[in-house]
């Protein structure tokens, strides 16, 4: 029972989340994280490779690669949102946050790896710890480390997210989707600037983003299929500088979200509609940067379940979740393309600790009571699996 | 006939504006222009103060205070417009740019000055040449240059600016009220951000941000006056940074432009009015930040009329144009509000030189040729003013 | 095996139902319609009782109390919609039109109770025919004709429900929630009205209404949970009669269709939201009514397979769509919320005879082939109920 | 002094307005209206002309063709308002109300013809009263009635408007242009209905309305110059009939009032702009009516100066105003194309007998002691206008 082991690691498993949650980087800016990462793996003996797919880390405890290899993953990067919890453990970077709690992840796997290290005789089989960086933006970094073969010998992956929407205590599963489609988009307007006194005399490109940020919110309310989720997220604006002066351009970014691909090109088609009907009304021209996003994470039912026994097992986990899918995107997404696998949501809310704000939020924070339990579905999801691939 | 000598200076004049526009400073920045301003004054053997209010440089040529004494003003600053103009003389200064011709306006009075010097004895009277800071910004410089005594025994002011409206030849006029009342605003929308996949979880300040700044389209369209003329442009819009975060705070800024006090009341009402309203629509809050602009510049008829009969005696001048007002700003108008005095219109557009861009536009030009009229003009109307005096 | 009779009678369903086409009447006004079905029925032989309700008509084969009792119900109002189509049969009533079907369902019923009253020896239980009107309407018929005990003695209840998206030959079904909750709202705007050249003496209520339909569409787009679908859909505008004339009222209403209780109160209180904040920027009072609507459909996954089984073993039926949920209402719920029951849902969709518009189009048709496979799963599903309870 | 001969007139004066104001009759559409005036002229001995240009009235007083012809106009056509008053002569006629003050116009007139024809023989020239119908809509009245010859003989004109800005016992007037250029314009949005709760599978004319009609506030706020004045009213929305039905079409009416052909232009090129964008965002199409209206009314110095000056001999005119001008229209621009006039403002404004409501409003009153000013104002002026070309 590798589960009982965990209890003891407690205190590290909140020590490295909290270092790691004062030290955060951006993504594809990774370098302390994965250093940090590659240097506790070594500590624990384990066989490391780094600079995987860019800034990656993996560690591996290869007892015969005839033997079956379950792999498991946690993503490292932060956010571009200024801390603003006032706790002992707060980012020490400006603007930069793990507001995702990918700082947990981390920990978690961590933890999970010096465990399963020091009790690997008790694995039949082997064991790969992904430790991934740049999951928050797209491409993110899963597609380049599994270009450089991170997957190699993998027969199934298990991955985890805290989740600020579940109670401390409870697990959240799906078989199936579980999460969307993330498209990003990038628009500039440009119109002719002049003196903010005479409109008249320019082609105002603030007018025009006002109007098309309006007109966006059409699309989902009148131009896809009401039983078919979507979400148009305008995020980023950015325009002028000088109260007298009308700017040349105008600058709007955000996110579209959806589950399937039919949606995914109304949303796409609609947004270019607005777009040429704004150049017809208004004469302003625009460029548009489309990035249709990392395909939804689906989870098989045998590694999801096999991971619902599990946790059925921990006293911690005070009750299983069965989810809605959710149209936050997620880069795990290209493992299961290539390995069975799932992807569980670990409660980490809770009011008392202030832990109730969401993800990406400037004080969003977690109880990190639920990271221990983490450790444990992973512990206990891994013996099982080994028991029943024997 | 001093307007005879002026010709000989075009060279010099030239020279003069272009050094300027290649070292634009903006507003309550300035350094070297005025330094610049005071070493030319001194070289012309002028009495020179300098830091008048802050930046402001004022030379002054006092034959005997008993005397009448006639001042000209020219404004020094530059503006936060990056330069895109393909010429030799363009900006050297990044996302700094003279977009609206204060550097043709300071190498006119410099010249002016220059002339003036070198022929005092035929002035019977004073002169004081005002080279102020900060116009572009409210409030300016002129306040601040009054309230440190630059207008001390002054009995009248003449200013001018250049105008891309009018073709290169023309001088532009008004008795009366020439110029609008520029009010600035700065507002800040405090939502609650979060994930952008779920906006239902969110207060989205970037939202909010686009329902008012559509709402306040209506106040113009449906709640001013139609015959008082009014304008709100939204010059600034600056918010989040990232595709998939939906931040916690909007801000917009932008300008109100009337020339009346009730039609100025009406649209902060409004204003007002649109932000409650979303308050109680979307539950976000607010901060708004208004500065009531300077008042309009207010032409009395004795001033405007000696430089009109001034310019028809201008060979250069090839037409007298009576303006309409503009919502432009000037704080030329504080000047007016102490002493009499006028504001005059120098007409530098030329589509043939690419001088047909508007002010404050990133590719505003002028046709050089218009700084020699507007120098003679200057000299006209001081020999007309001391003959009227007399 | 009731259904080989059904061929004969498809001249007769057809041309039922083009009568009822040519006479449509609108809901809580059909007079005509209901006498047609009560004669139809007393034709038959079948106890039949009127105004039930109001205005539905209940047929009864009632052979022994105490043995099983099944219900079929068919709704039998109009739309006020002007018929476009070139047809023989189209609407002789200018105005109104069958634009839903509901012509169709009382023809299949009429002919299935014709066949089911002659072979009545075969059937061991009961039978009820429901002819309900005003189902179109909210509340409608099925809560009064309820009220009024057609339910009385009714162990179960099955219906259908034409489709324009199912092409002609497939049968659609789903257990639990099939429909939506119709809520409708009707807003009037008051302001001041006036001369429509003088805007700023007024309180505009066609600018007011502009901006609340505008303000309506980011309920949907921002703050509904993405995966609860909801619709909110504004179908009514009314303002003004004069071009120069700005109106005192203006008038908005639609609908608003959810699936869940917490969904439907965000839109109602989002609602109120928006109108709130209008009556704060504009000074405008409203007067808000709001009717929740009828429940959505559940199917019990009994009945609902009943059907199911039964169309497979119908020649016509070529494909068995498992459907998604529909945000449309239907108040067949009403009676599921009695007694157990299920509503499936016959395709008549045939591009090659322009029955390809939506409902409520008014060009809306069917290809009248699918009414007789509604008919024969009628009567496949009465055979296997009554010899399920045996 | 005709003008003492008034007082005594003062009641009829008032019982024909309210008669007029009881029995109201549409633009086009009169016919006790003109007999009424035809047989009170008739009573007075007066030359009648009827039917000219279609329904107006004409009066004529000729004492000699070789003699100066003085012209008065009123017109007597009223408005689709229902009339909201509580007062014994509100309006006998449902949906049909004074609301202008064409009544009160009239009965000026008809006491001003009655007091001159009884003292004809101290006017040395001769006298037309031209009853105008049909001056809200356009083309008005005016063009027919000067196409038919009404202006035969004519050397000047003059009329009045009752003002609810000006407190009675004020007189407005105003040389030069005084009135706007009304444009109208009619529009009707083709989209495709379905059903309320599937939007996705209609091109929804609602929505598409919507967002025209908030582009549409966009080109007065942004795209006209902010010193020429612009109104862009929309008084009409008509879409619609049942809450669970998209309509396939939106109806949209309205306005457009300017001073100047070129901002009419820009008015109109933005209307066309924000329907051609509509179309492509979209895939609705449009259909518009655009009628250019009647040229602003532009008062010659002399005639407007002649009313000048008999007002203020007045005693009952308290207060001369100066006017701005007013973006409201007025078909008397028709009869100043063709010969000298002026048109002036009659205050009749009074909060104590709720008088105080603006033109077009369903409460629009008048106080009725202007009426006797204007009286007064009219014959000063005819007496002046004689002695004057003697």
């Amino acid at each position: 029972m590798l589960t009982q082991l965990a209890d003891q690691y407690n205190d590290e498993l909140i020590k490295i989340r909290r270092y790691l949650h004062m030290h955060p980087e951006l993504s594809f800016q990774e370098e302390k994280t994965p250093a940090y990462i590659a240097d506790y793996l070594h500590s624990l003996g384990i066989e490391v490779e780094t600079g995987v797919g860019g800034r990656g880390v993996v560690g591996r405890i290869i007892k015969d690669p005839a033997l079956p290899t379950l792999a498991i993953r946690a993503d490292f990067d932060a956010l571009p949102i200024q801390d603003e919890k006032e706790v002992p453990y707060r980012s020490t970077v400006p603007g930069v946050m793990h507001a995702c709690g990918h700082d947990a992840h981390t920990a978690v796997l961590l933890i999970t790896a010096k465990i399963l290290s020091q009790h690997q005789d008790e694995i039949p089989g082997n064991l790969v710890f992904i430790h991934q960086h740049a999951e928050e933006v797209d491409p993110g970094g899963a597609i380049q480390m599994i270009a450089d073969d991170c997957l190699r010998g993998v027969d199934a992956i298990i991955g985890q997210h805290v989740s600020s929407s579940l109670p401390v205590g409870q697990i959240g599963y799906k078989v199936g989707t579980v999460t969307g489609i993330p498209d990003d988009f990038w628009i500039t307007l440009q119109g002719q600037g002049g003196h903010a006194a005479h409109p008249d005399t320019t082609i105002d490109p603030v007018a025009a983003a006002i109007r098309l940020c309006n007109d966006l919110q059409y699309i989902v309310s009148r131009k896809t299929k009401p039983t078919a989720p979507a979400v148009l997220s305008i995020t980023m604006l950015n325009a002028g500088e000088q109260n007298n002066v009308i700017p040349d351009t105008a600058f709007i970014g955000g996110t579209i979200r959806t589950f399937d691909a039919e949606t995914q090109n109304i949303m796409y088609q609609e947004l270019k509609n607005c777009l040429e009907g704004l150049v017809t009304t208004t004469g302003i021209t625009y460029d548009l940067k489309y990035l249709k996003g990392y395909p939804p994470v689906v989870n098989t039912e045998k590694e999801m379940m096999l991971i619902v026994e599990a946790a059925k097992k921990i006293e911690s986990v005070t009750e299983l979740i069965e989810l809605e899918p959710s149209l936050g995107g997620e880069d795990f997404s290209y493992y299961l393309q290539r390995v069975p696998g799932a992807f569980f949501y670990t409660g980490t809310r809770n009011e008392n600790f202030k832990a109730d704000f969401p993800h990406h939020h400037p004080k969003f924070d977690i109880d990190e009571k639920g990271m221990l339990s983490a450790v444990k579905v992973f512990l206990q999801s891994v013996e099982d699996y080994f028991s029943g691939v024997k």
